[in-house]
């Protein structure tokens, strides 16, 4: 008798193949880690004996996150390693907010993702404010996604001529770099260098991708394969923080990143009174002591109300990257007082990374949503969608301050919180922290 | 035969009470507005209604949004209005994680919810390596929590009287503002002044809660019902921006917000090597130039490679407030060199708002998210629920750190973005951007 | 014949001291440095000899330099090694400027020394609107002088043990800090600390003094004598930028150094119209979009048209340290409008070192310029020379925004420059850049 | 008889020329303020009249301020108004430094101008150090001055033609931007908006002048004449704090203003131990937890030891602006470890105002302070004074951080100042604040 060793092995492997009760225990008893699961698993099974361990070992019975529509098998992939399930965020519906932008003009109605009781209400108050007055004028610019590697010189004298070389091989570094995607375009080298550390912040149009990892992984070609064999000049690191992602910064600040949002809106006296239940001289006197001044006393990079949380509620929502909340936060509103008892309200938002295709936009609530506000990425009119989504954020924030805004002058801050935080229902001018 | 105009009308509409398509159709046709649904519909029934009307305006199934297992009724009254659905965002398991700290002392696994490819992958390696290396030394701060309100006085020598009639009441307005809820104290009321404006920041230890919506009702307390009728001097708005919520700010930096966080290691050459594929030399390198010189270059206030995005995933799957990342996005990782190939790493989040009741804990997946993390506040140990919650956070925050960082240096950052951000299965040490 | 060898160099250097011609030979042929001349060298005749050598080495003859009144003595011993002369910096003045403070109640004429044309025309242009305002109001803060030694500890155990035991003997420390001068008392020890290192930032009050350097003999002998030995921490530098002298930061700003001064004056159309050539909406339009919106725009630490300038001619003027206009540039000009067409004029500056004893305030010319303020130190009234000096700063910084912001509404600005800085006699309303 | 009042008056007048006596009469009584003395008097009685008065209006002899050899003509028009003397600042030599750069390659001897005791000794310690150890290698870019006017839109919309309109026509802007004077090029124009504001930051190359008040002009003449003309669009400030001028700002750190300067230098072992009396490792300890740890806590844009302190003795002694050295305090020292127990240390100064003329610069004493550093500009060589201007200064910064670094480590910084500030003679290496 005659054996043929793989089919041996197969066949050892088929019957050796342990059974979920006994993944579940080697899991439990740390035998294995939760990454040792055998690839050839079903995604969901993988999961399923993963939250078995858990319970276990745990205590705590995962109903509730093993209850979802998510398609497994790509959320594991391209989403979560390790998967178990999901945390489920309420979310509700504002609207319709009146757009007047390059890439949507008209009424749209937008899903926030939120657990803050009173945000979804007030931000639909500032919705409402926006269609009244006529709908929120909304302009973006496409700044592009930025990566910067650091690289270690000897000194000035190597700098300058690091510099030299890369000014020199632009194009170079350009095609290099842009080999990478087709989706991808090089906008910007801009160098920062002092002692013996270089850093090159590279700007790409990144398309409707976000974009951090097509730019992440167009710096490390373009650093591999071109810059360190030609200038022998070591890079440390392909972030050196000067790109700067998730961490709020002065260069993102000056220079933008992401999307650059500008939205803006002129509101009368009728509105301001009906509305909003303010006037112009309560809500441009907290403007300025509130945005301008608190945020000068309080050394902060947002000179706003509350950007962060209508832009988080969004991000959820749309399957952002929910740590770039961060870099959003930053930016300036401005309220001026406009003949009659009328303001003049904007927000500048110069750092917002956004995208409508990888990362949490294919997921299948998160698709949903941006089904819902009429944003799909067409290979023809690149990038379009993306700015769409961008026009309807810089609204959306508008809204959300406005409203805001317009309740600390009439105090019911905190009693909309002592209202709504606490089970009642939700009454029609909620507002949040 | 008479009859009364009003009660002939209520009686028109009790006999009226519309129906389910009635009400769809009075959202699509505008009608009526998203919150204008009759009150005693029973929150399911008005979520699937306002989904129905959505489908129909904006043409987009809604099937995987209103996919959920969450207690509507409270979900839609305590979180979010306007109820339609959730948004379910990823979740994956990292672990064990050895904390040792005054609250935690052993392993947990840790959820983290995320859309972004390699997150929980490259956590999971850092939580390997800090367990390998005998745990995360972690100690926490409870700073307490903060709001502003700001005052306008005629100047300063109004403003010097208004702040002595402060300090010399500051029994009474620690009286009033704990009258308004027991899980309040007052620790400081810290006072910043020019020209005309006063910033008061109060500052609070609220036990296991968050504390925002806690402390903005005690200053609305304090400030109607005792400052202002005391000193004549005018409230602009309950906050100010010297609190300074959701913003990234020096004062934050300096005073702390929420929990001061701090969580180290010392980390041996064999884990270096076999576990993060590393050595001291070159973690020591990228530290300097990307989290010093790199921060310092573009004028961050965050000195470290991603706090946001363990914090992002971590509040998602805990109930935090998202965009709470913004303050935990401060702060400074150290990586010092010891020995022989080994190093002292370290993280400090300065501002850290953080809870277990209140807020998104409640909801179901969220829930037993902490209930795996073994988090359940306990009136008799008040606020140890949320200082154990803490202290995993500054565990798994430093096991991000040190896994992105030991990346950097074998400069395979990008390699992994390729692989895994392209729908490739989820290899053994996959990582971040 | 016998000989003593000590004797005989002894007679030897006697007999060979080197005449004038010699030791300016060995200056200029560089067998001495400039600090290597005999002790026992009279300092005018140390002075002359350096001066001869340097005419020499450069070609350049150096009467001008040579030209001064100051005591040499006091001078190169208390100020200025390697003395060779003076800078002649012109001075001005300006005034009568009508102080309304605590400790100067009247009017009083300001010294300015600077180079820059039209700074002193205006900052007067500003006193005079002041003075027919009826008198700036002015209070003075004193935060006192700091100084922060920097120390390594093993990690946070060790930190907070450290930190603990700073607050235990809290006593011991304010008694060893306070006995190396009977000027110094300990107002506070504020600790910053992460990772492995320890920042004690040690307060002042130091009373006329500036304090910079008593501040610094108190730390080095509380850490060498006391903390060091008790702790075994080991302090790594007297000064660990957290005090932060002469750089800027929020520290600072928050905290405040030296002292904290606010001055405020409200202005009504005729002195708006006559004296400053402006009016009300142009002044809050210009103060808006520059010194807020600008300053945000930029940034910036300072938002205030140019406290530097005017800081920086008084400083010169007075004998205090110029480095400290680092400092003094930290602040938050407002102008907000009033009744018809007035305004409320308000300067607010957190950080500003400052001293009547020590320093350059002894010296012949500066010792003048405070004579001619009212400012003599006097024992029993320990610090209020200081302060009334703080007050007069106060006034004329106000002095010399009101002018400048002024001048920006009429758009005068670059004529005047064109005008002033070109040789043409000055006119009445001259304008500083 | 009848008579006209006014020709009598006139008459009286000519006849009546008021004596000395006179005008200083009417100085103390008030009837003339200081800069209403006749326009025909020559400046040094002028001078002498404002002394008089002052000295019996505050009761202090001002012989000391009256010593000087300024040309008074030329100080009183260019430089100071209501001139009355000078302040005599001390001035000490430091040298010789070895500077290695494109504009100086040798060895230059540096006045500072200081009150500040052991500043000038320290210096001159590290400028030995740095001669042993072969000289300051010194690259110095030239960024140009920059002033941004503050304009007024009615929003994003009119901002963006603006903008464009700003695009199309720069050609037109740079034409009559240098057609007011020779001296100057437009270098950029770099746009900043948001709300209903922009910026236009204009950058000038100005040759060997500091430029700002040409950079002034020029603005002034190019708004006036083209921009609001052609758009319609109205400047609210020629200067709108986004230069941004004499206060610390992230743009002037990112962007760089004036000069940008790199010095370093290789310091081995045997310099450390015998000039610096430091060694590697303590160095490099003090760097990490003083320049990089200390400021980033301390929230500072300087992250170094005292480059504010040399600056302002340099700036005093050269006539540069004392304003500017707000400016020079931003930027990044570094010392990092080399080879057997050498350091690699380099300061960077991203944003230096310079001029070599104008200003204080054709001082008398300044003038031969300049003349001493081999300064004396040509048109020939354009810019190149400055440049080596710059060259020194970057060297002598460096020379002032090495010393007082090492200081640090030998913790004799304390004991330095008990012994030098309290006018015991200086030792060789005493150390300043």
């Amino acid at each position: 008798m005659t054996t043929n060793t793989t089919s041996f092995v197969a066949t050892a492997a088929a019957a050796a193949r342990p059974t979920r009760a006994e993944l579940v225990r080697s899991l439990v008893e740390g035998e294995r880690r939760f990454h040792q699961l055998p690839k050839d698993l079903a995604p969901e099974e993988a999961a399923d004996i993963r939250r078995s361990a858990l319970e276990e070992m745990t205590r705590t019975p995962l109903n509730n996150i093993a209850h979802h529509s998510l398609d497994v098998t790509r959320a594991s992939r391209r989403n979560c390693e390790n998967f178990i399930g999901v945390a489920q965020v309420p979310m509700g519906i504002c609207g319709p907010l009146r757009v007047r932008g390059n890439y949507v003009d008209g009424d749209v109605y937008v899903p926030l993702a939120t657990t803050e009781a009173a945000l979804v209400a007030s931000t639909n108050r500032g919705c409402t404010a926006i269609r009244e007055a006529g709908g929120a004028v909304v302009r973006v610019e496409d700044v592009g996604m930025t990566r910067a590697p650091v690289f270690r010189t000897s000194g000035i004298v190597q700098t300058q001529a690091f510099l030299r070389w890369i000014q020199d091989h632009y194009e170079d570094v350009r095609r290099v770099t842009e080999a990478t995607s087709r989706y991808i375009k090089l906008l910007e080298v801009r160098p920062f260098a002092f002692g013996t550390t270089v850093f090159l912040r590279f700007r790409f149009d990144s398309g409707d991708a976000m974009g951090m990892n097509m730019a992440t992984i167009a710096c490390d070609r373009v650093v591999t394969d071109l810059i360190e064999p030609a200038t022998g000049v070591a890079c440390i690191g392909l972030s050196g923080n000067y790109c700067v992602d998730k961490k709020p910064a002065a260069i993102n600040f000056q220079e933008g990143r992401g999307k650059r949002i500008y939205a803006e809106i002129l509101i009368e006296a009728p509105v301001l009174h009906h509305n909003l239940r303010t006037n112009a001289r309560d809500l441009v006197e907290v403007q300025y002591r509130k945005n301008l001044l608190g945020s000068i006393a309080a050394g902060s990079l947002g000179f706003n109300a509350h950007y962060a949380n209508v832009l988080a509620a969004f991000f959820i929502a749309t399957g952002q990257d929910p740590a770039h909340v961060v870099e959003g936060s930053l930016g300036v509103t401005c309220i001026e007082a406009r003949g009659q008892d009328s303001v003049f309200a904007s927000i500048f938002m110069p750092d917002v990374p956004l995208g409508t295709v990888g990362g949490g936009t294919a997921l299948d609530t998160q698709r949903e949503a941006l089904a819902m506000l009429g944003v799909s990425p067409d290979p023809v009119r690149r990038g379009e969608a993306t700015l769409r989504l961008a026009e309807i954020l810089g609204a959306i924030v508008l809204a959300g301050e406005l409203s805001l805004m317009a309740a600390f002058t009439s105090q019911d801050l905190a009693r909309a919180h002592e209202k709504l935080g606490r089970a009642e229902p939700a009454g029609p001018q909620p507002l949040p922290a």
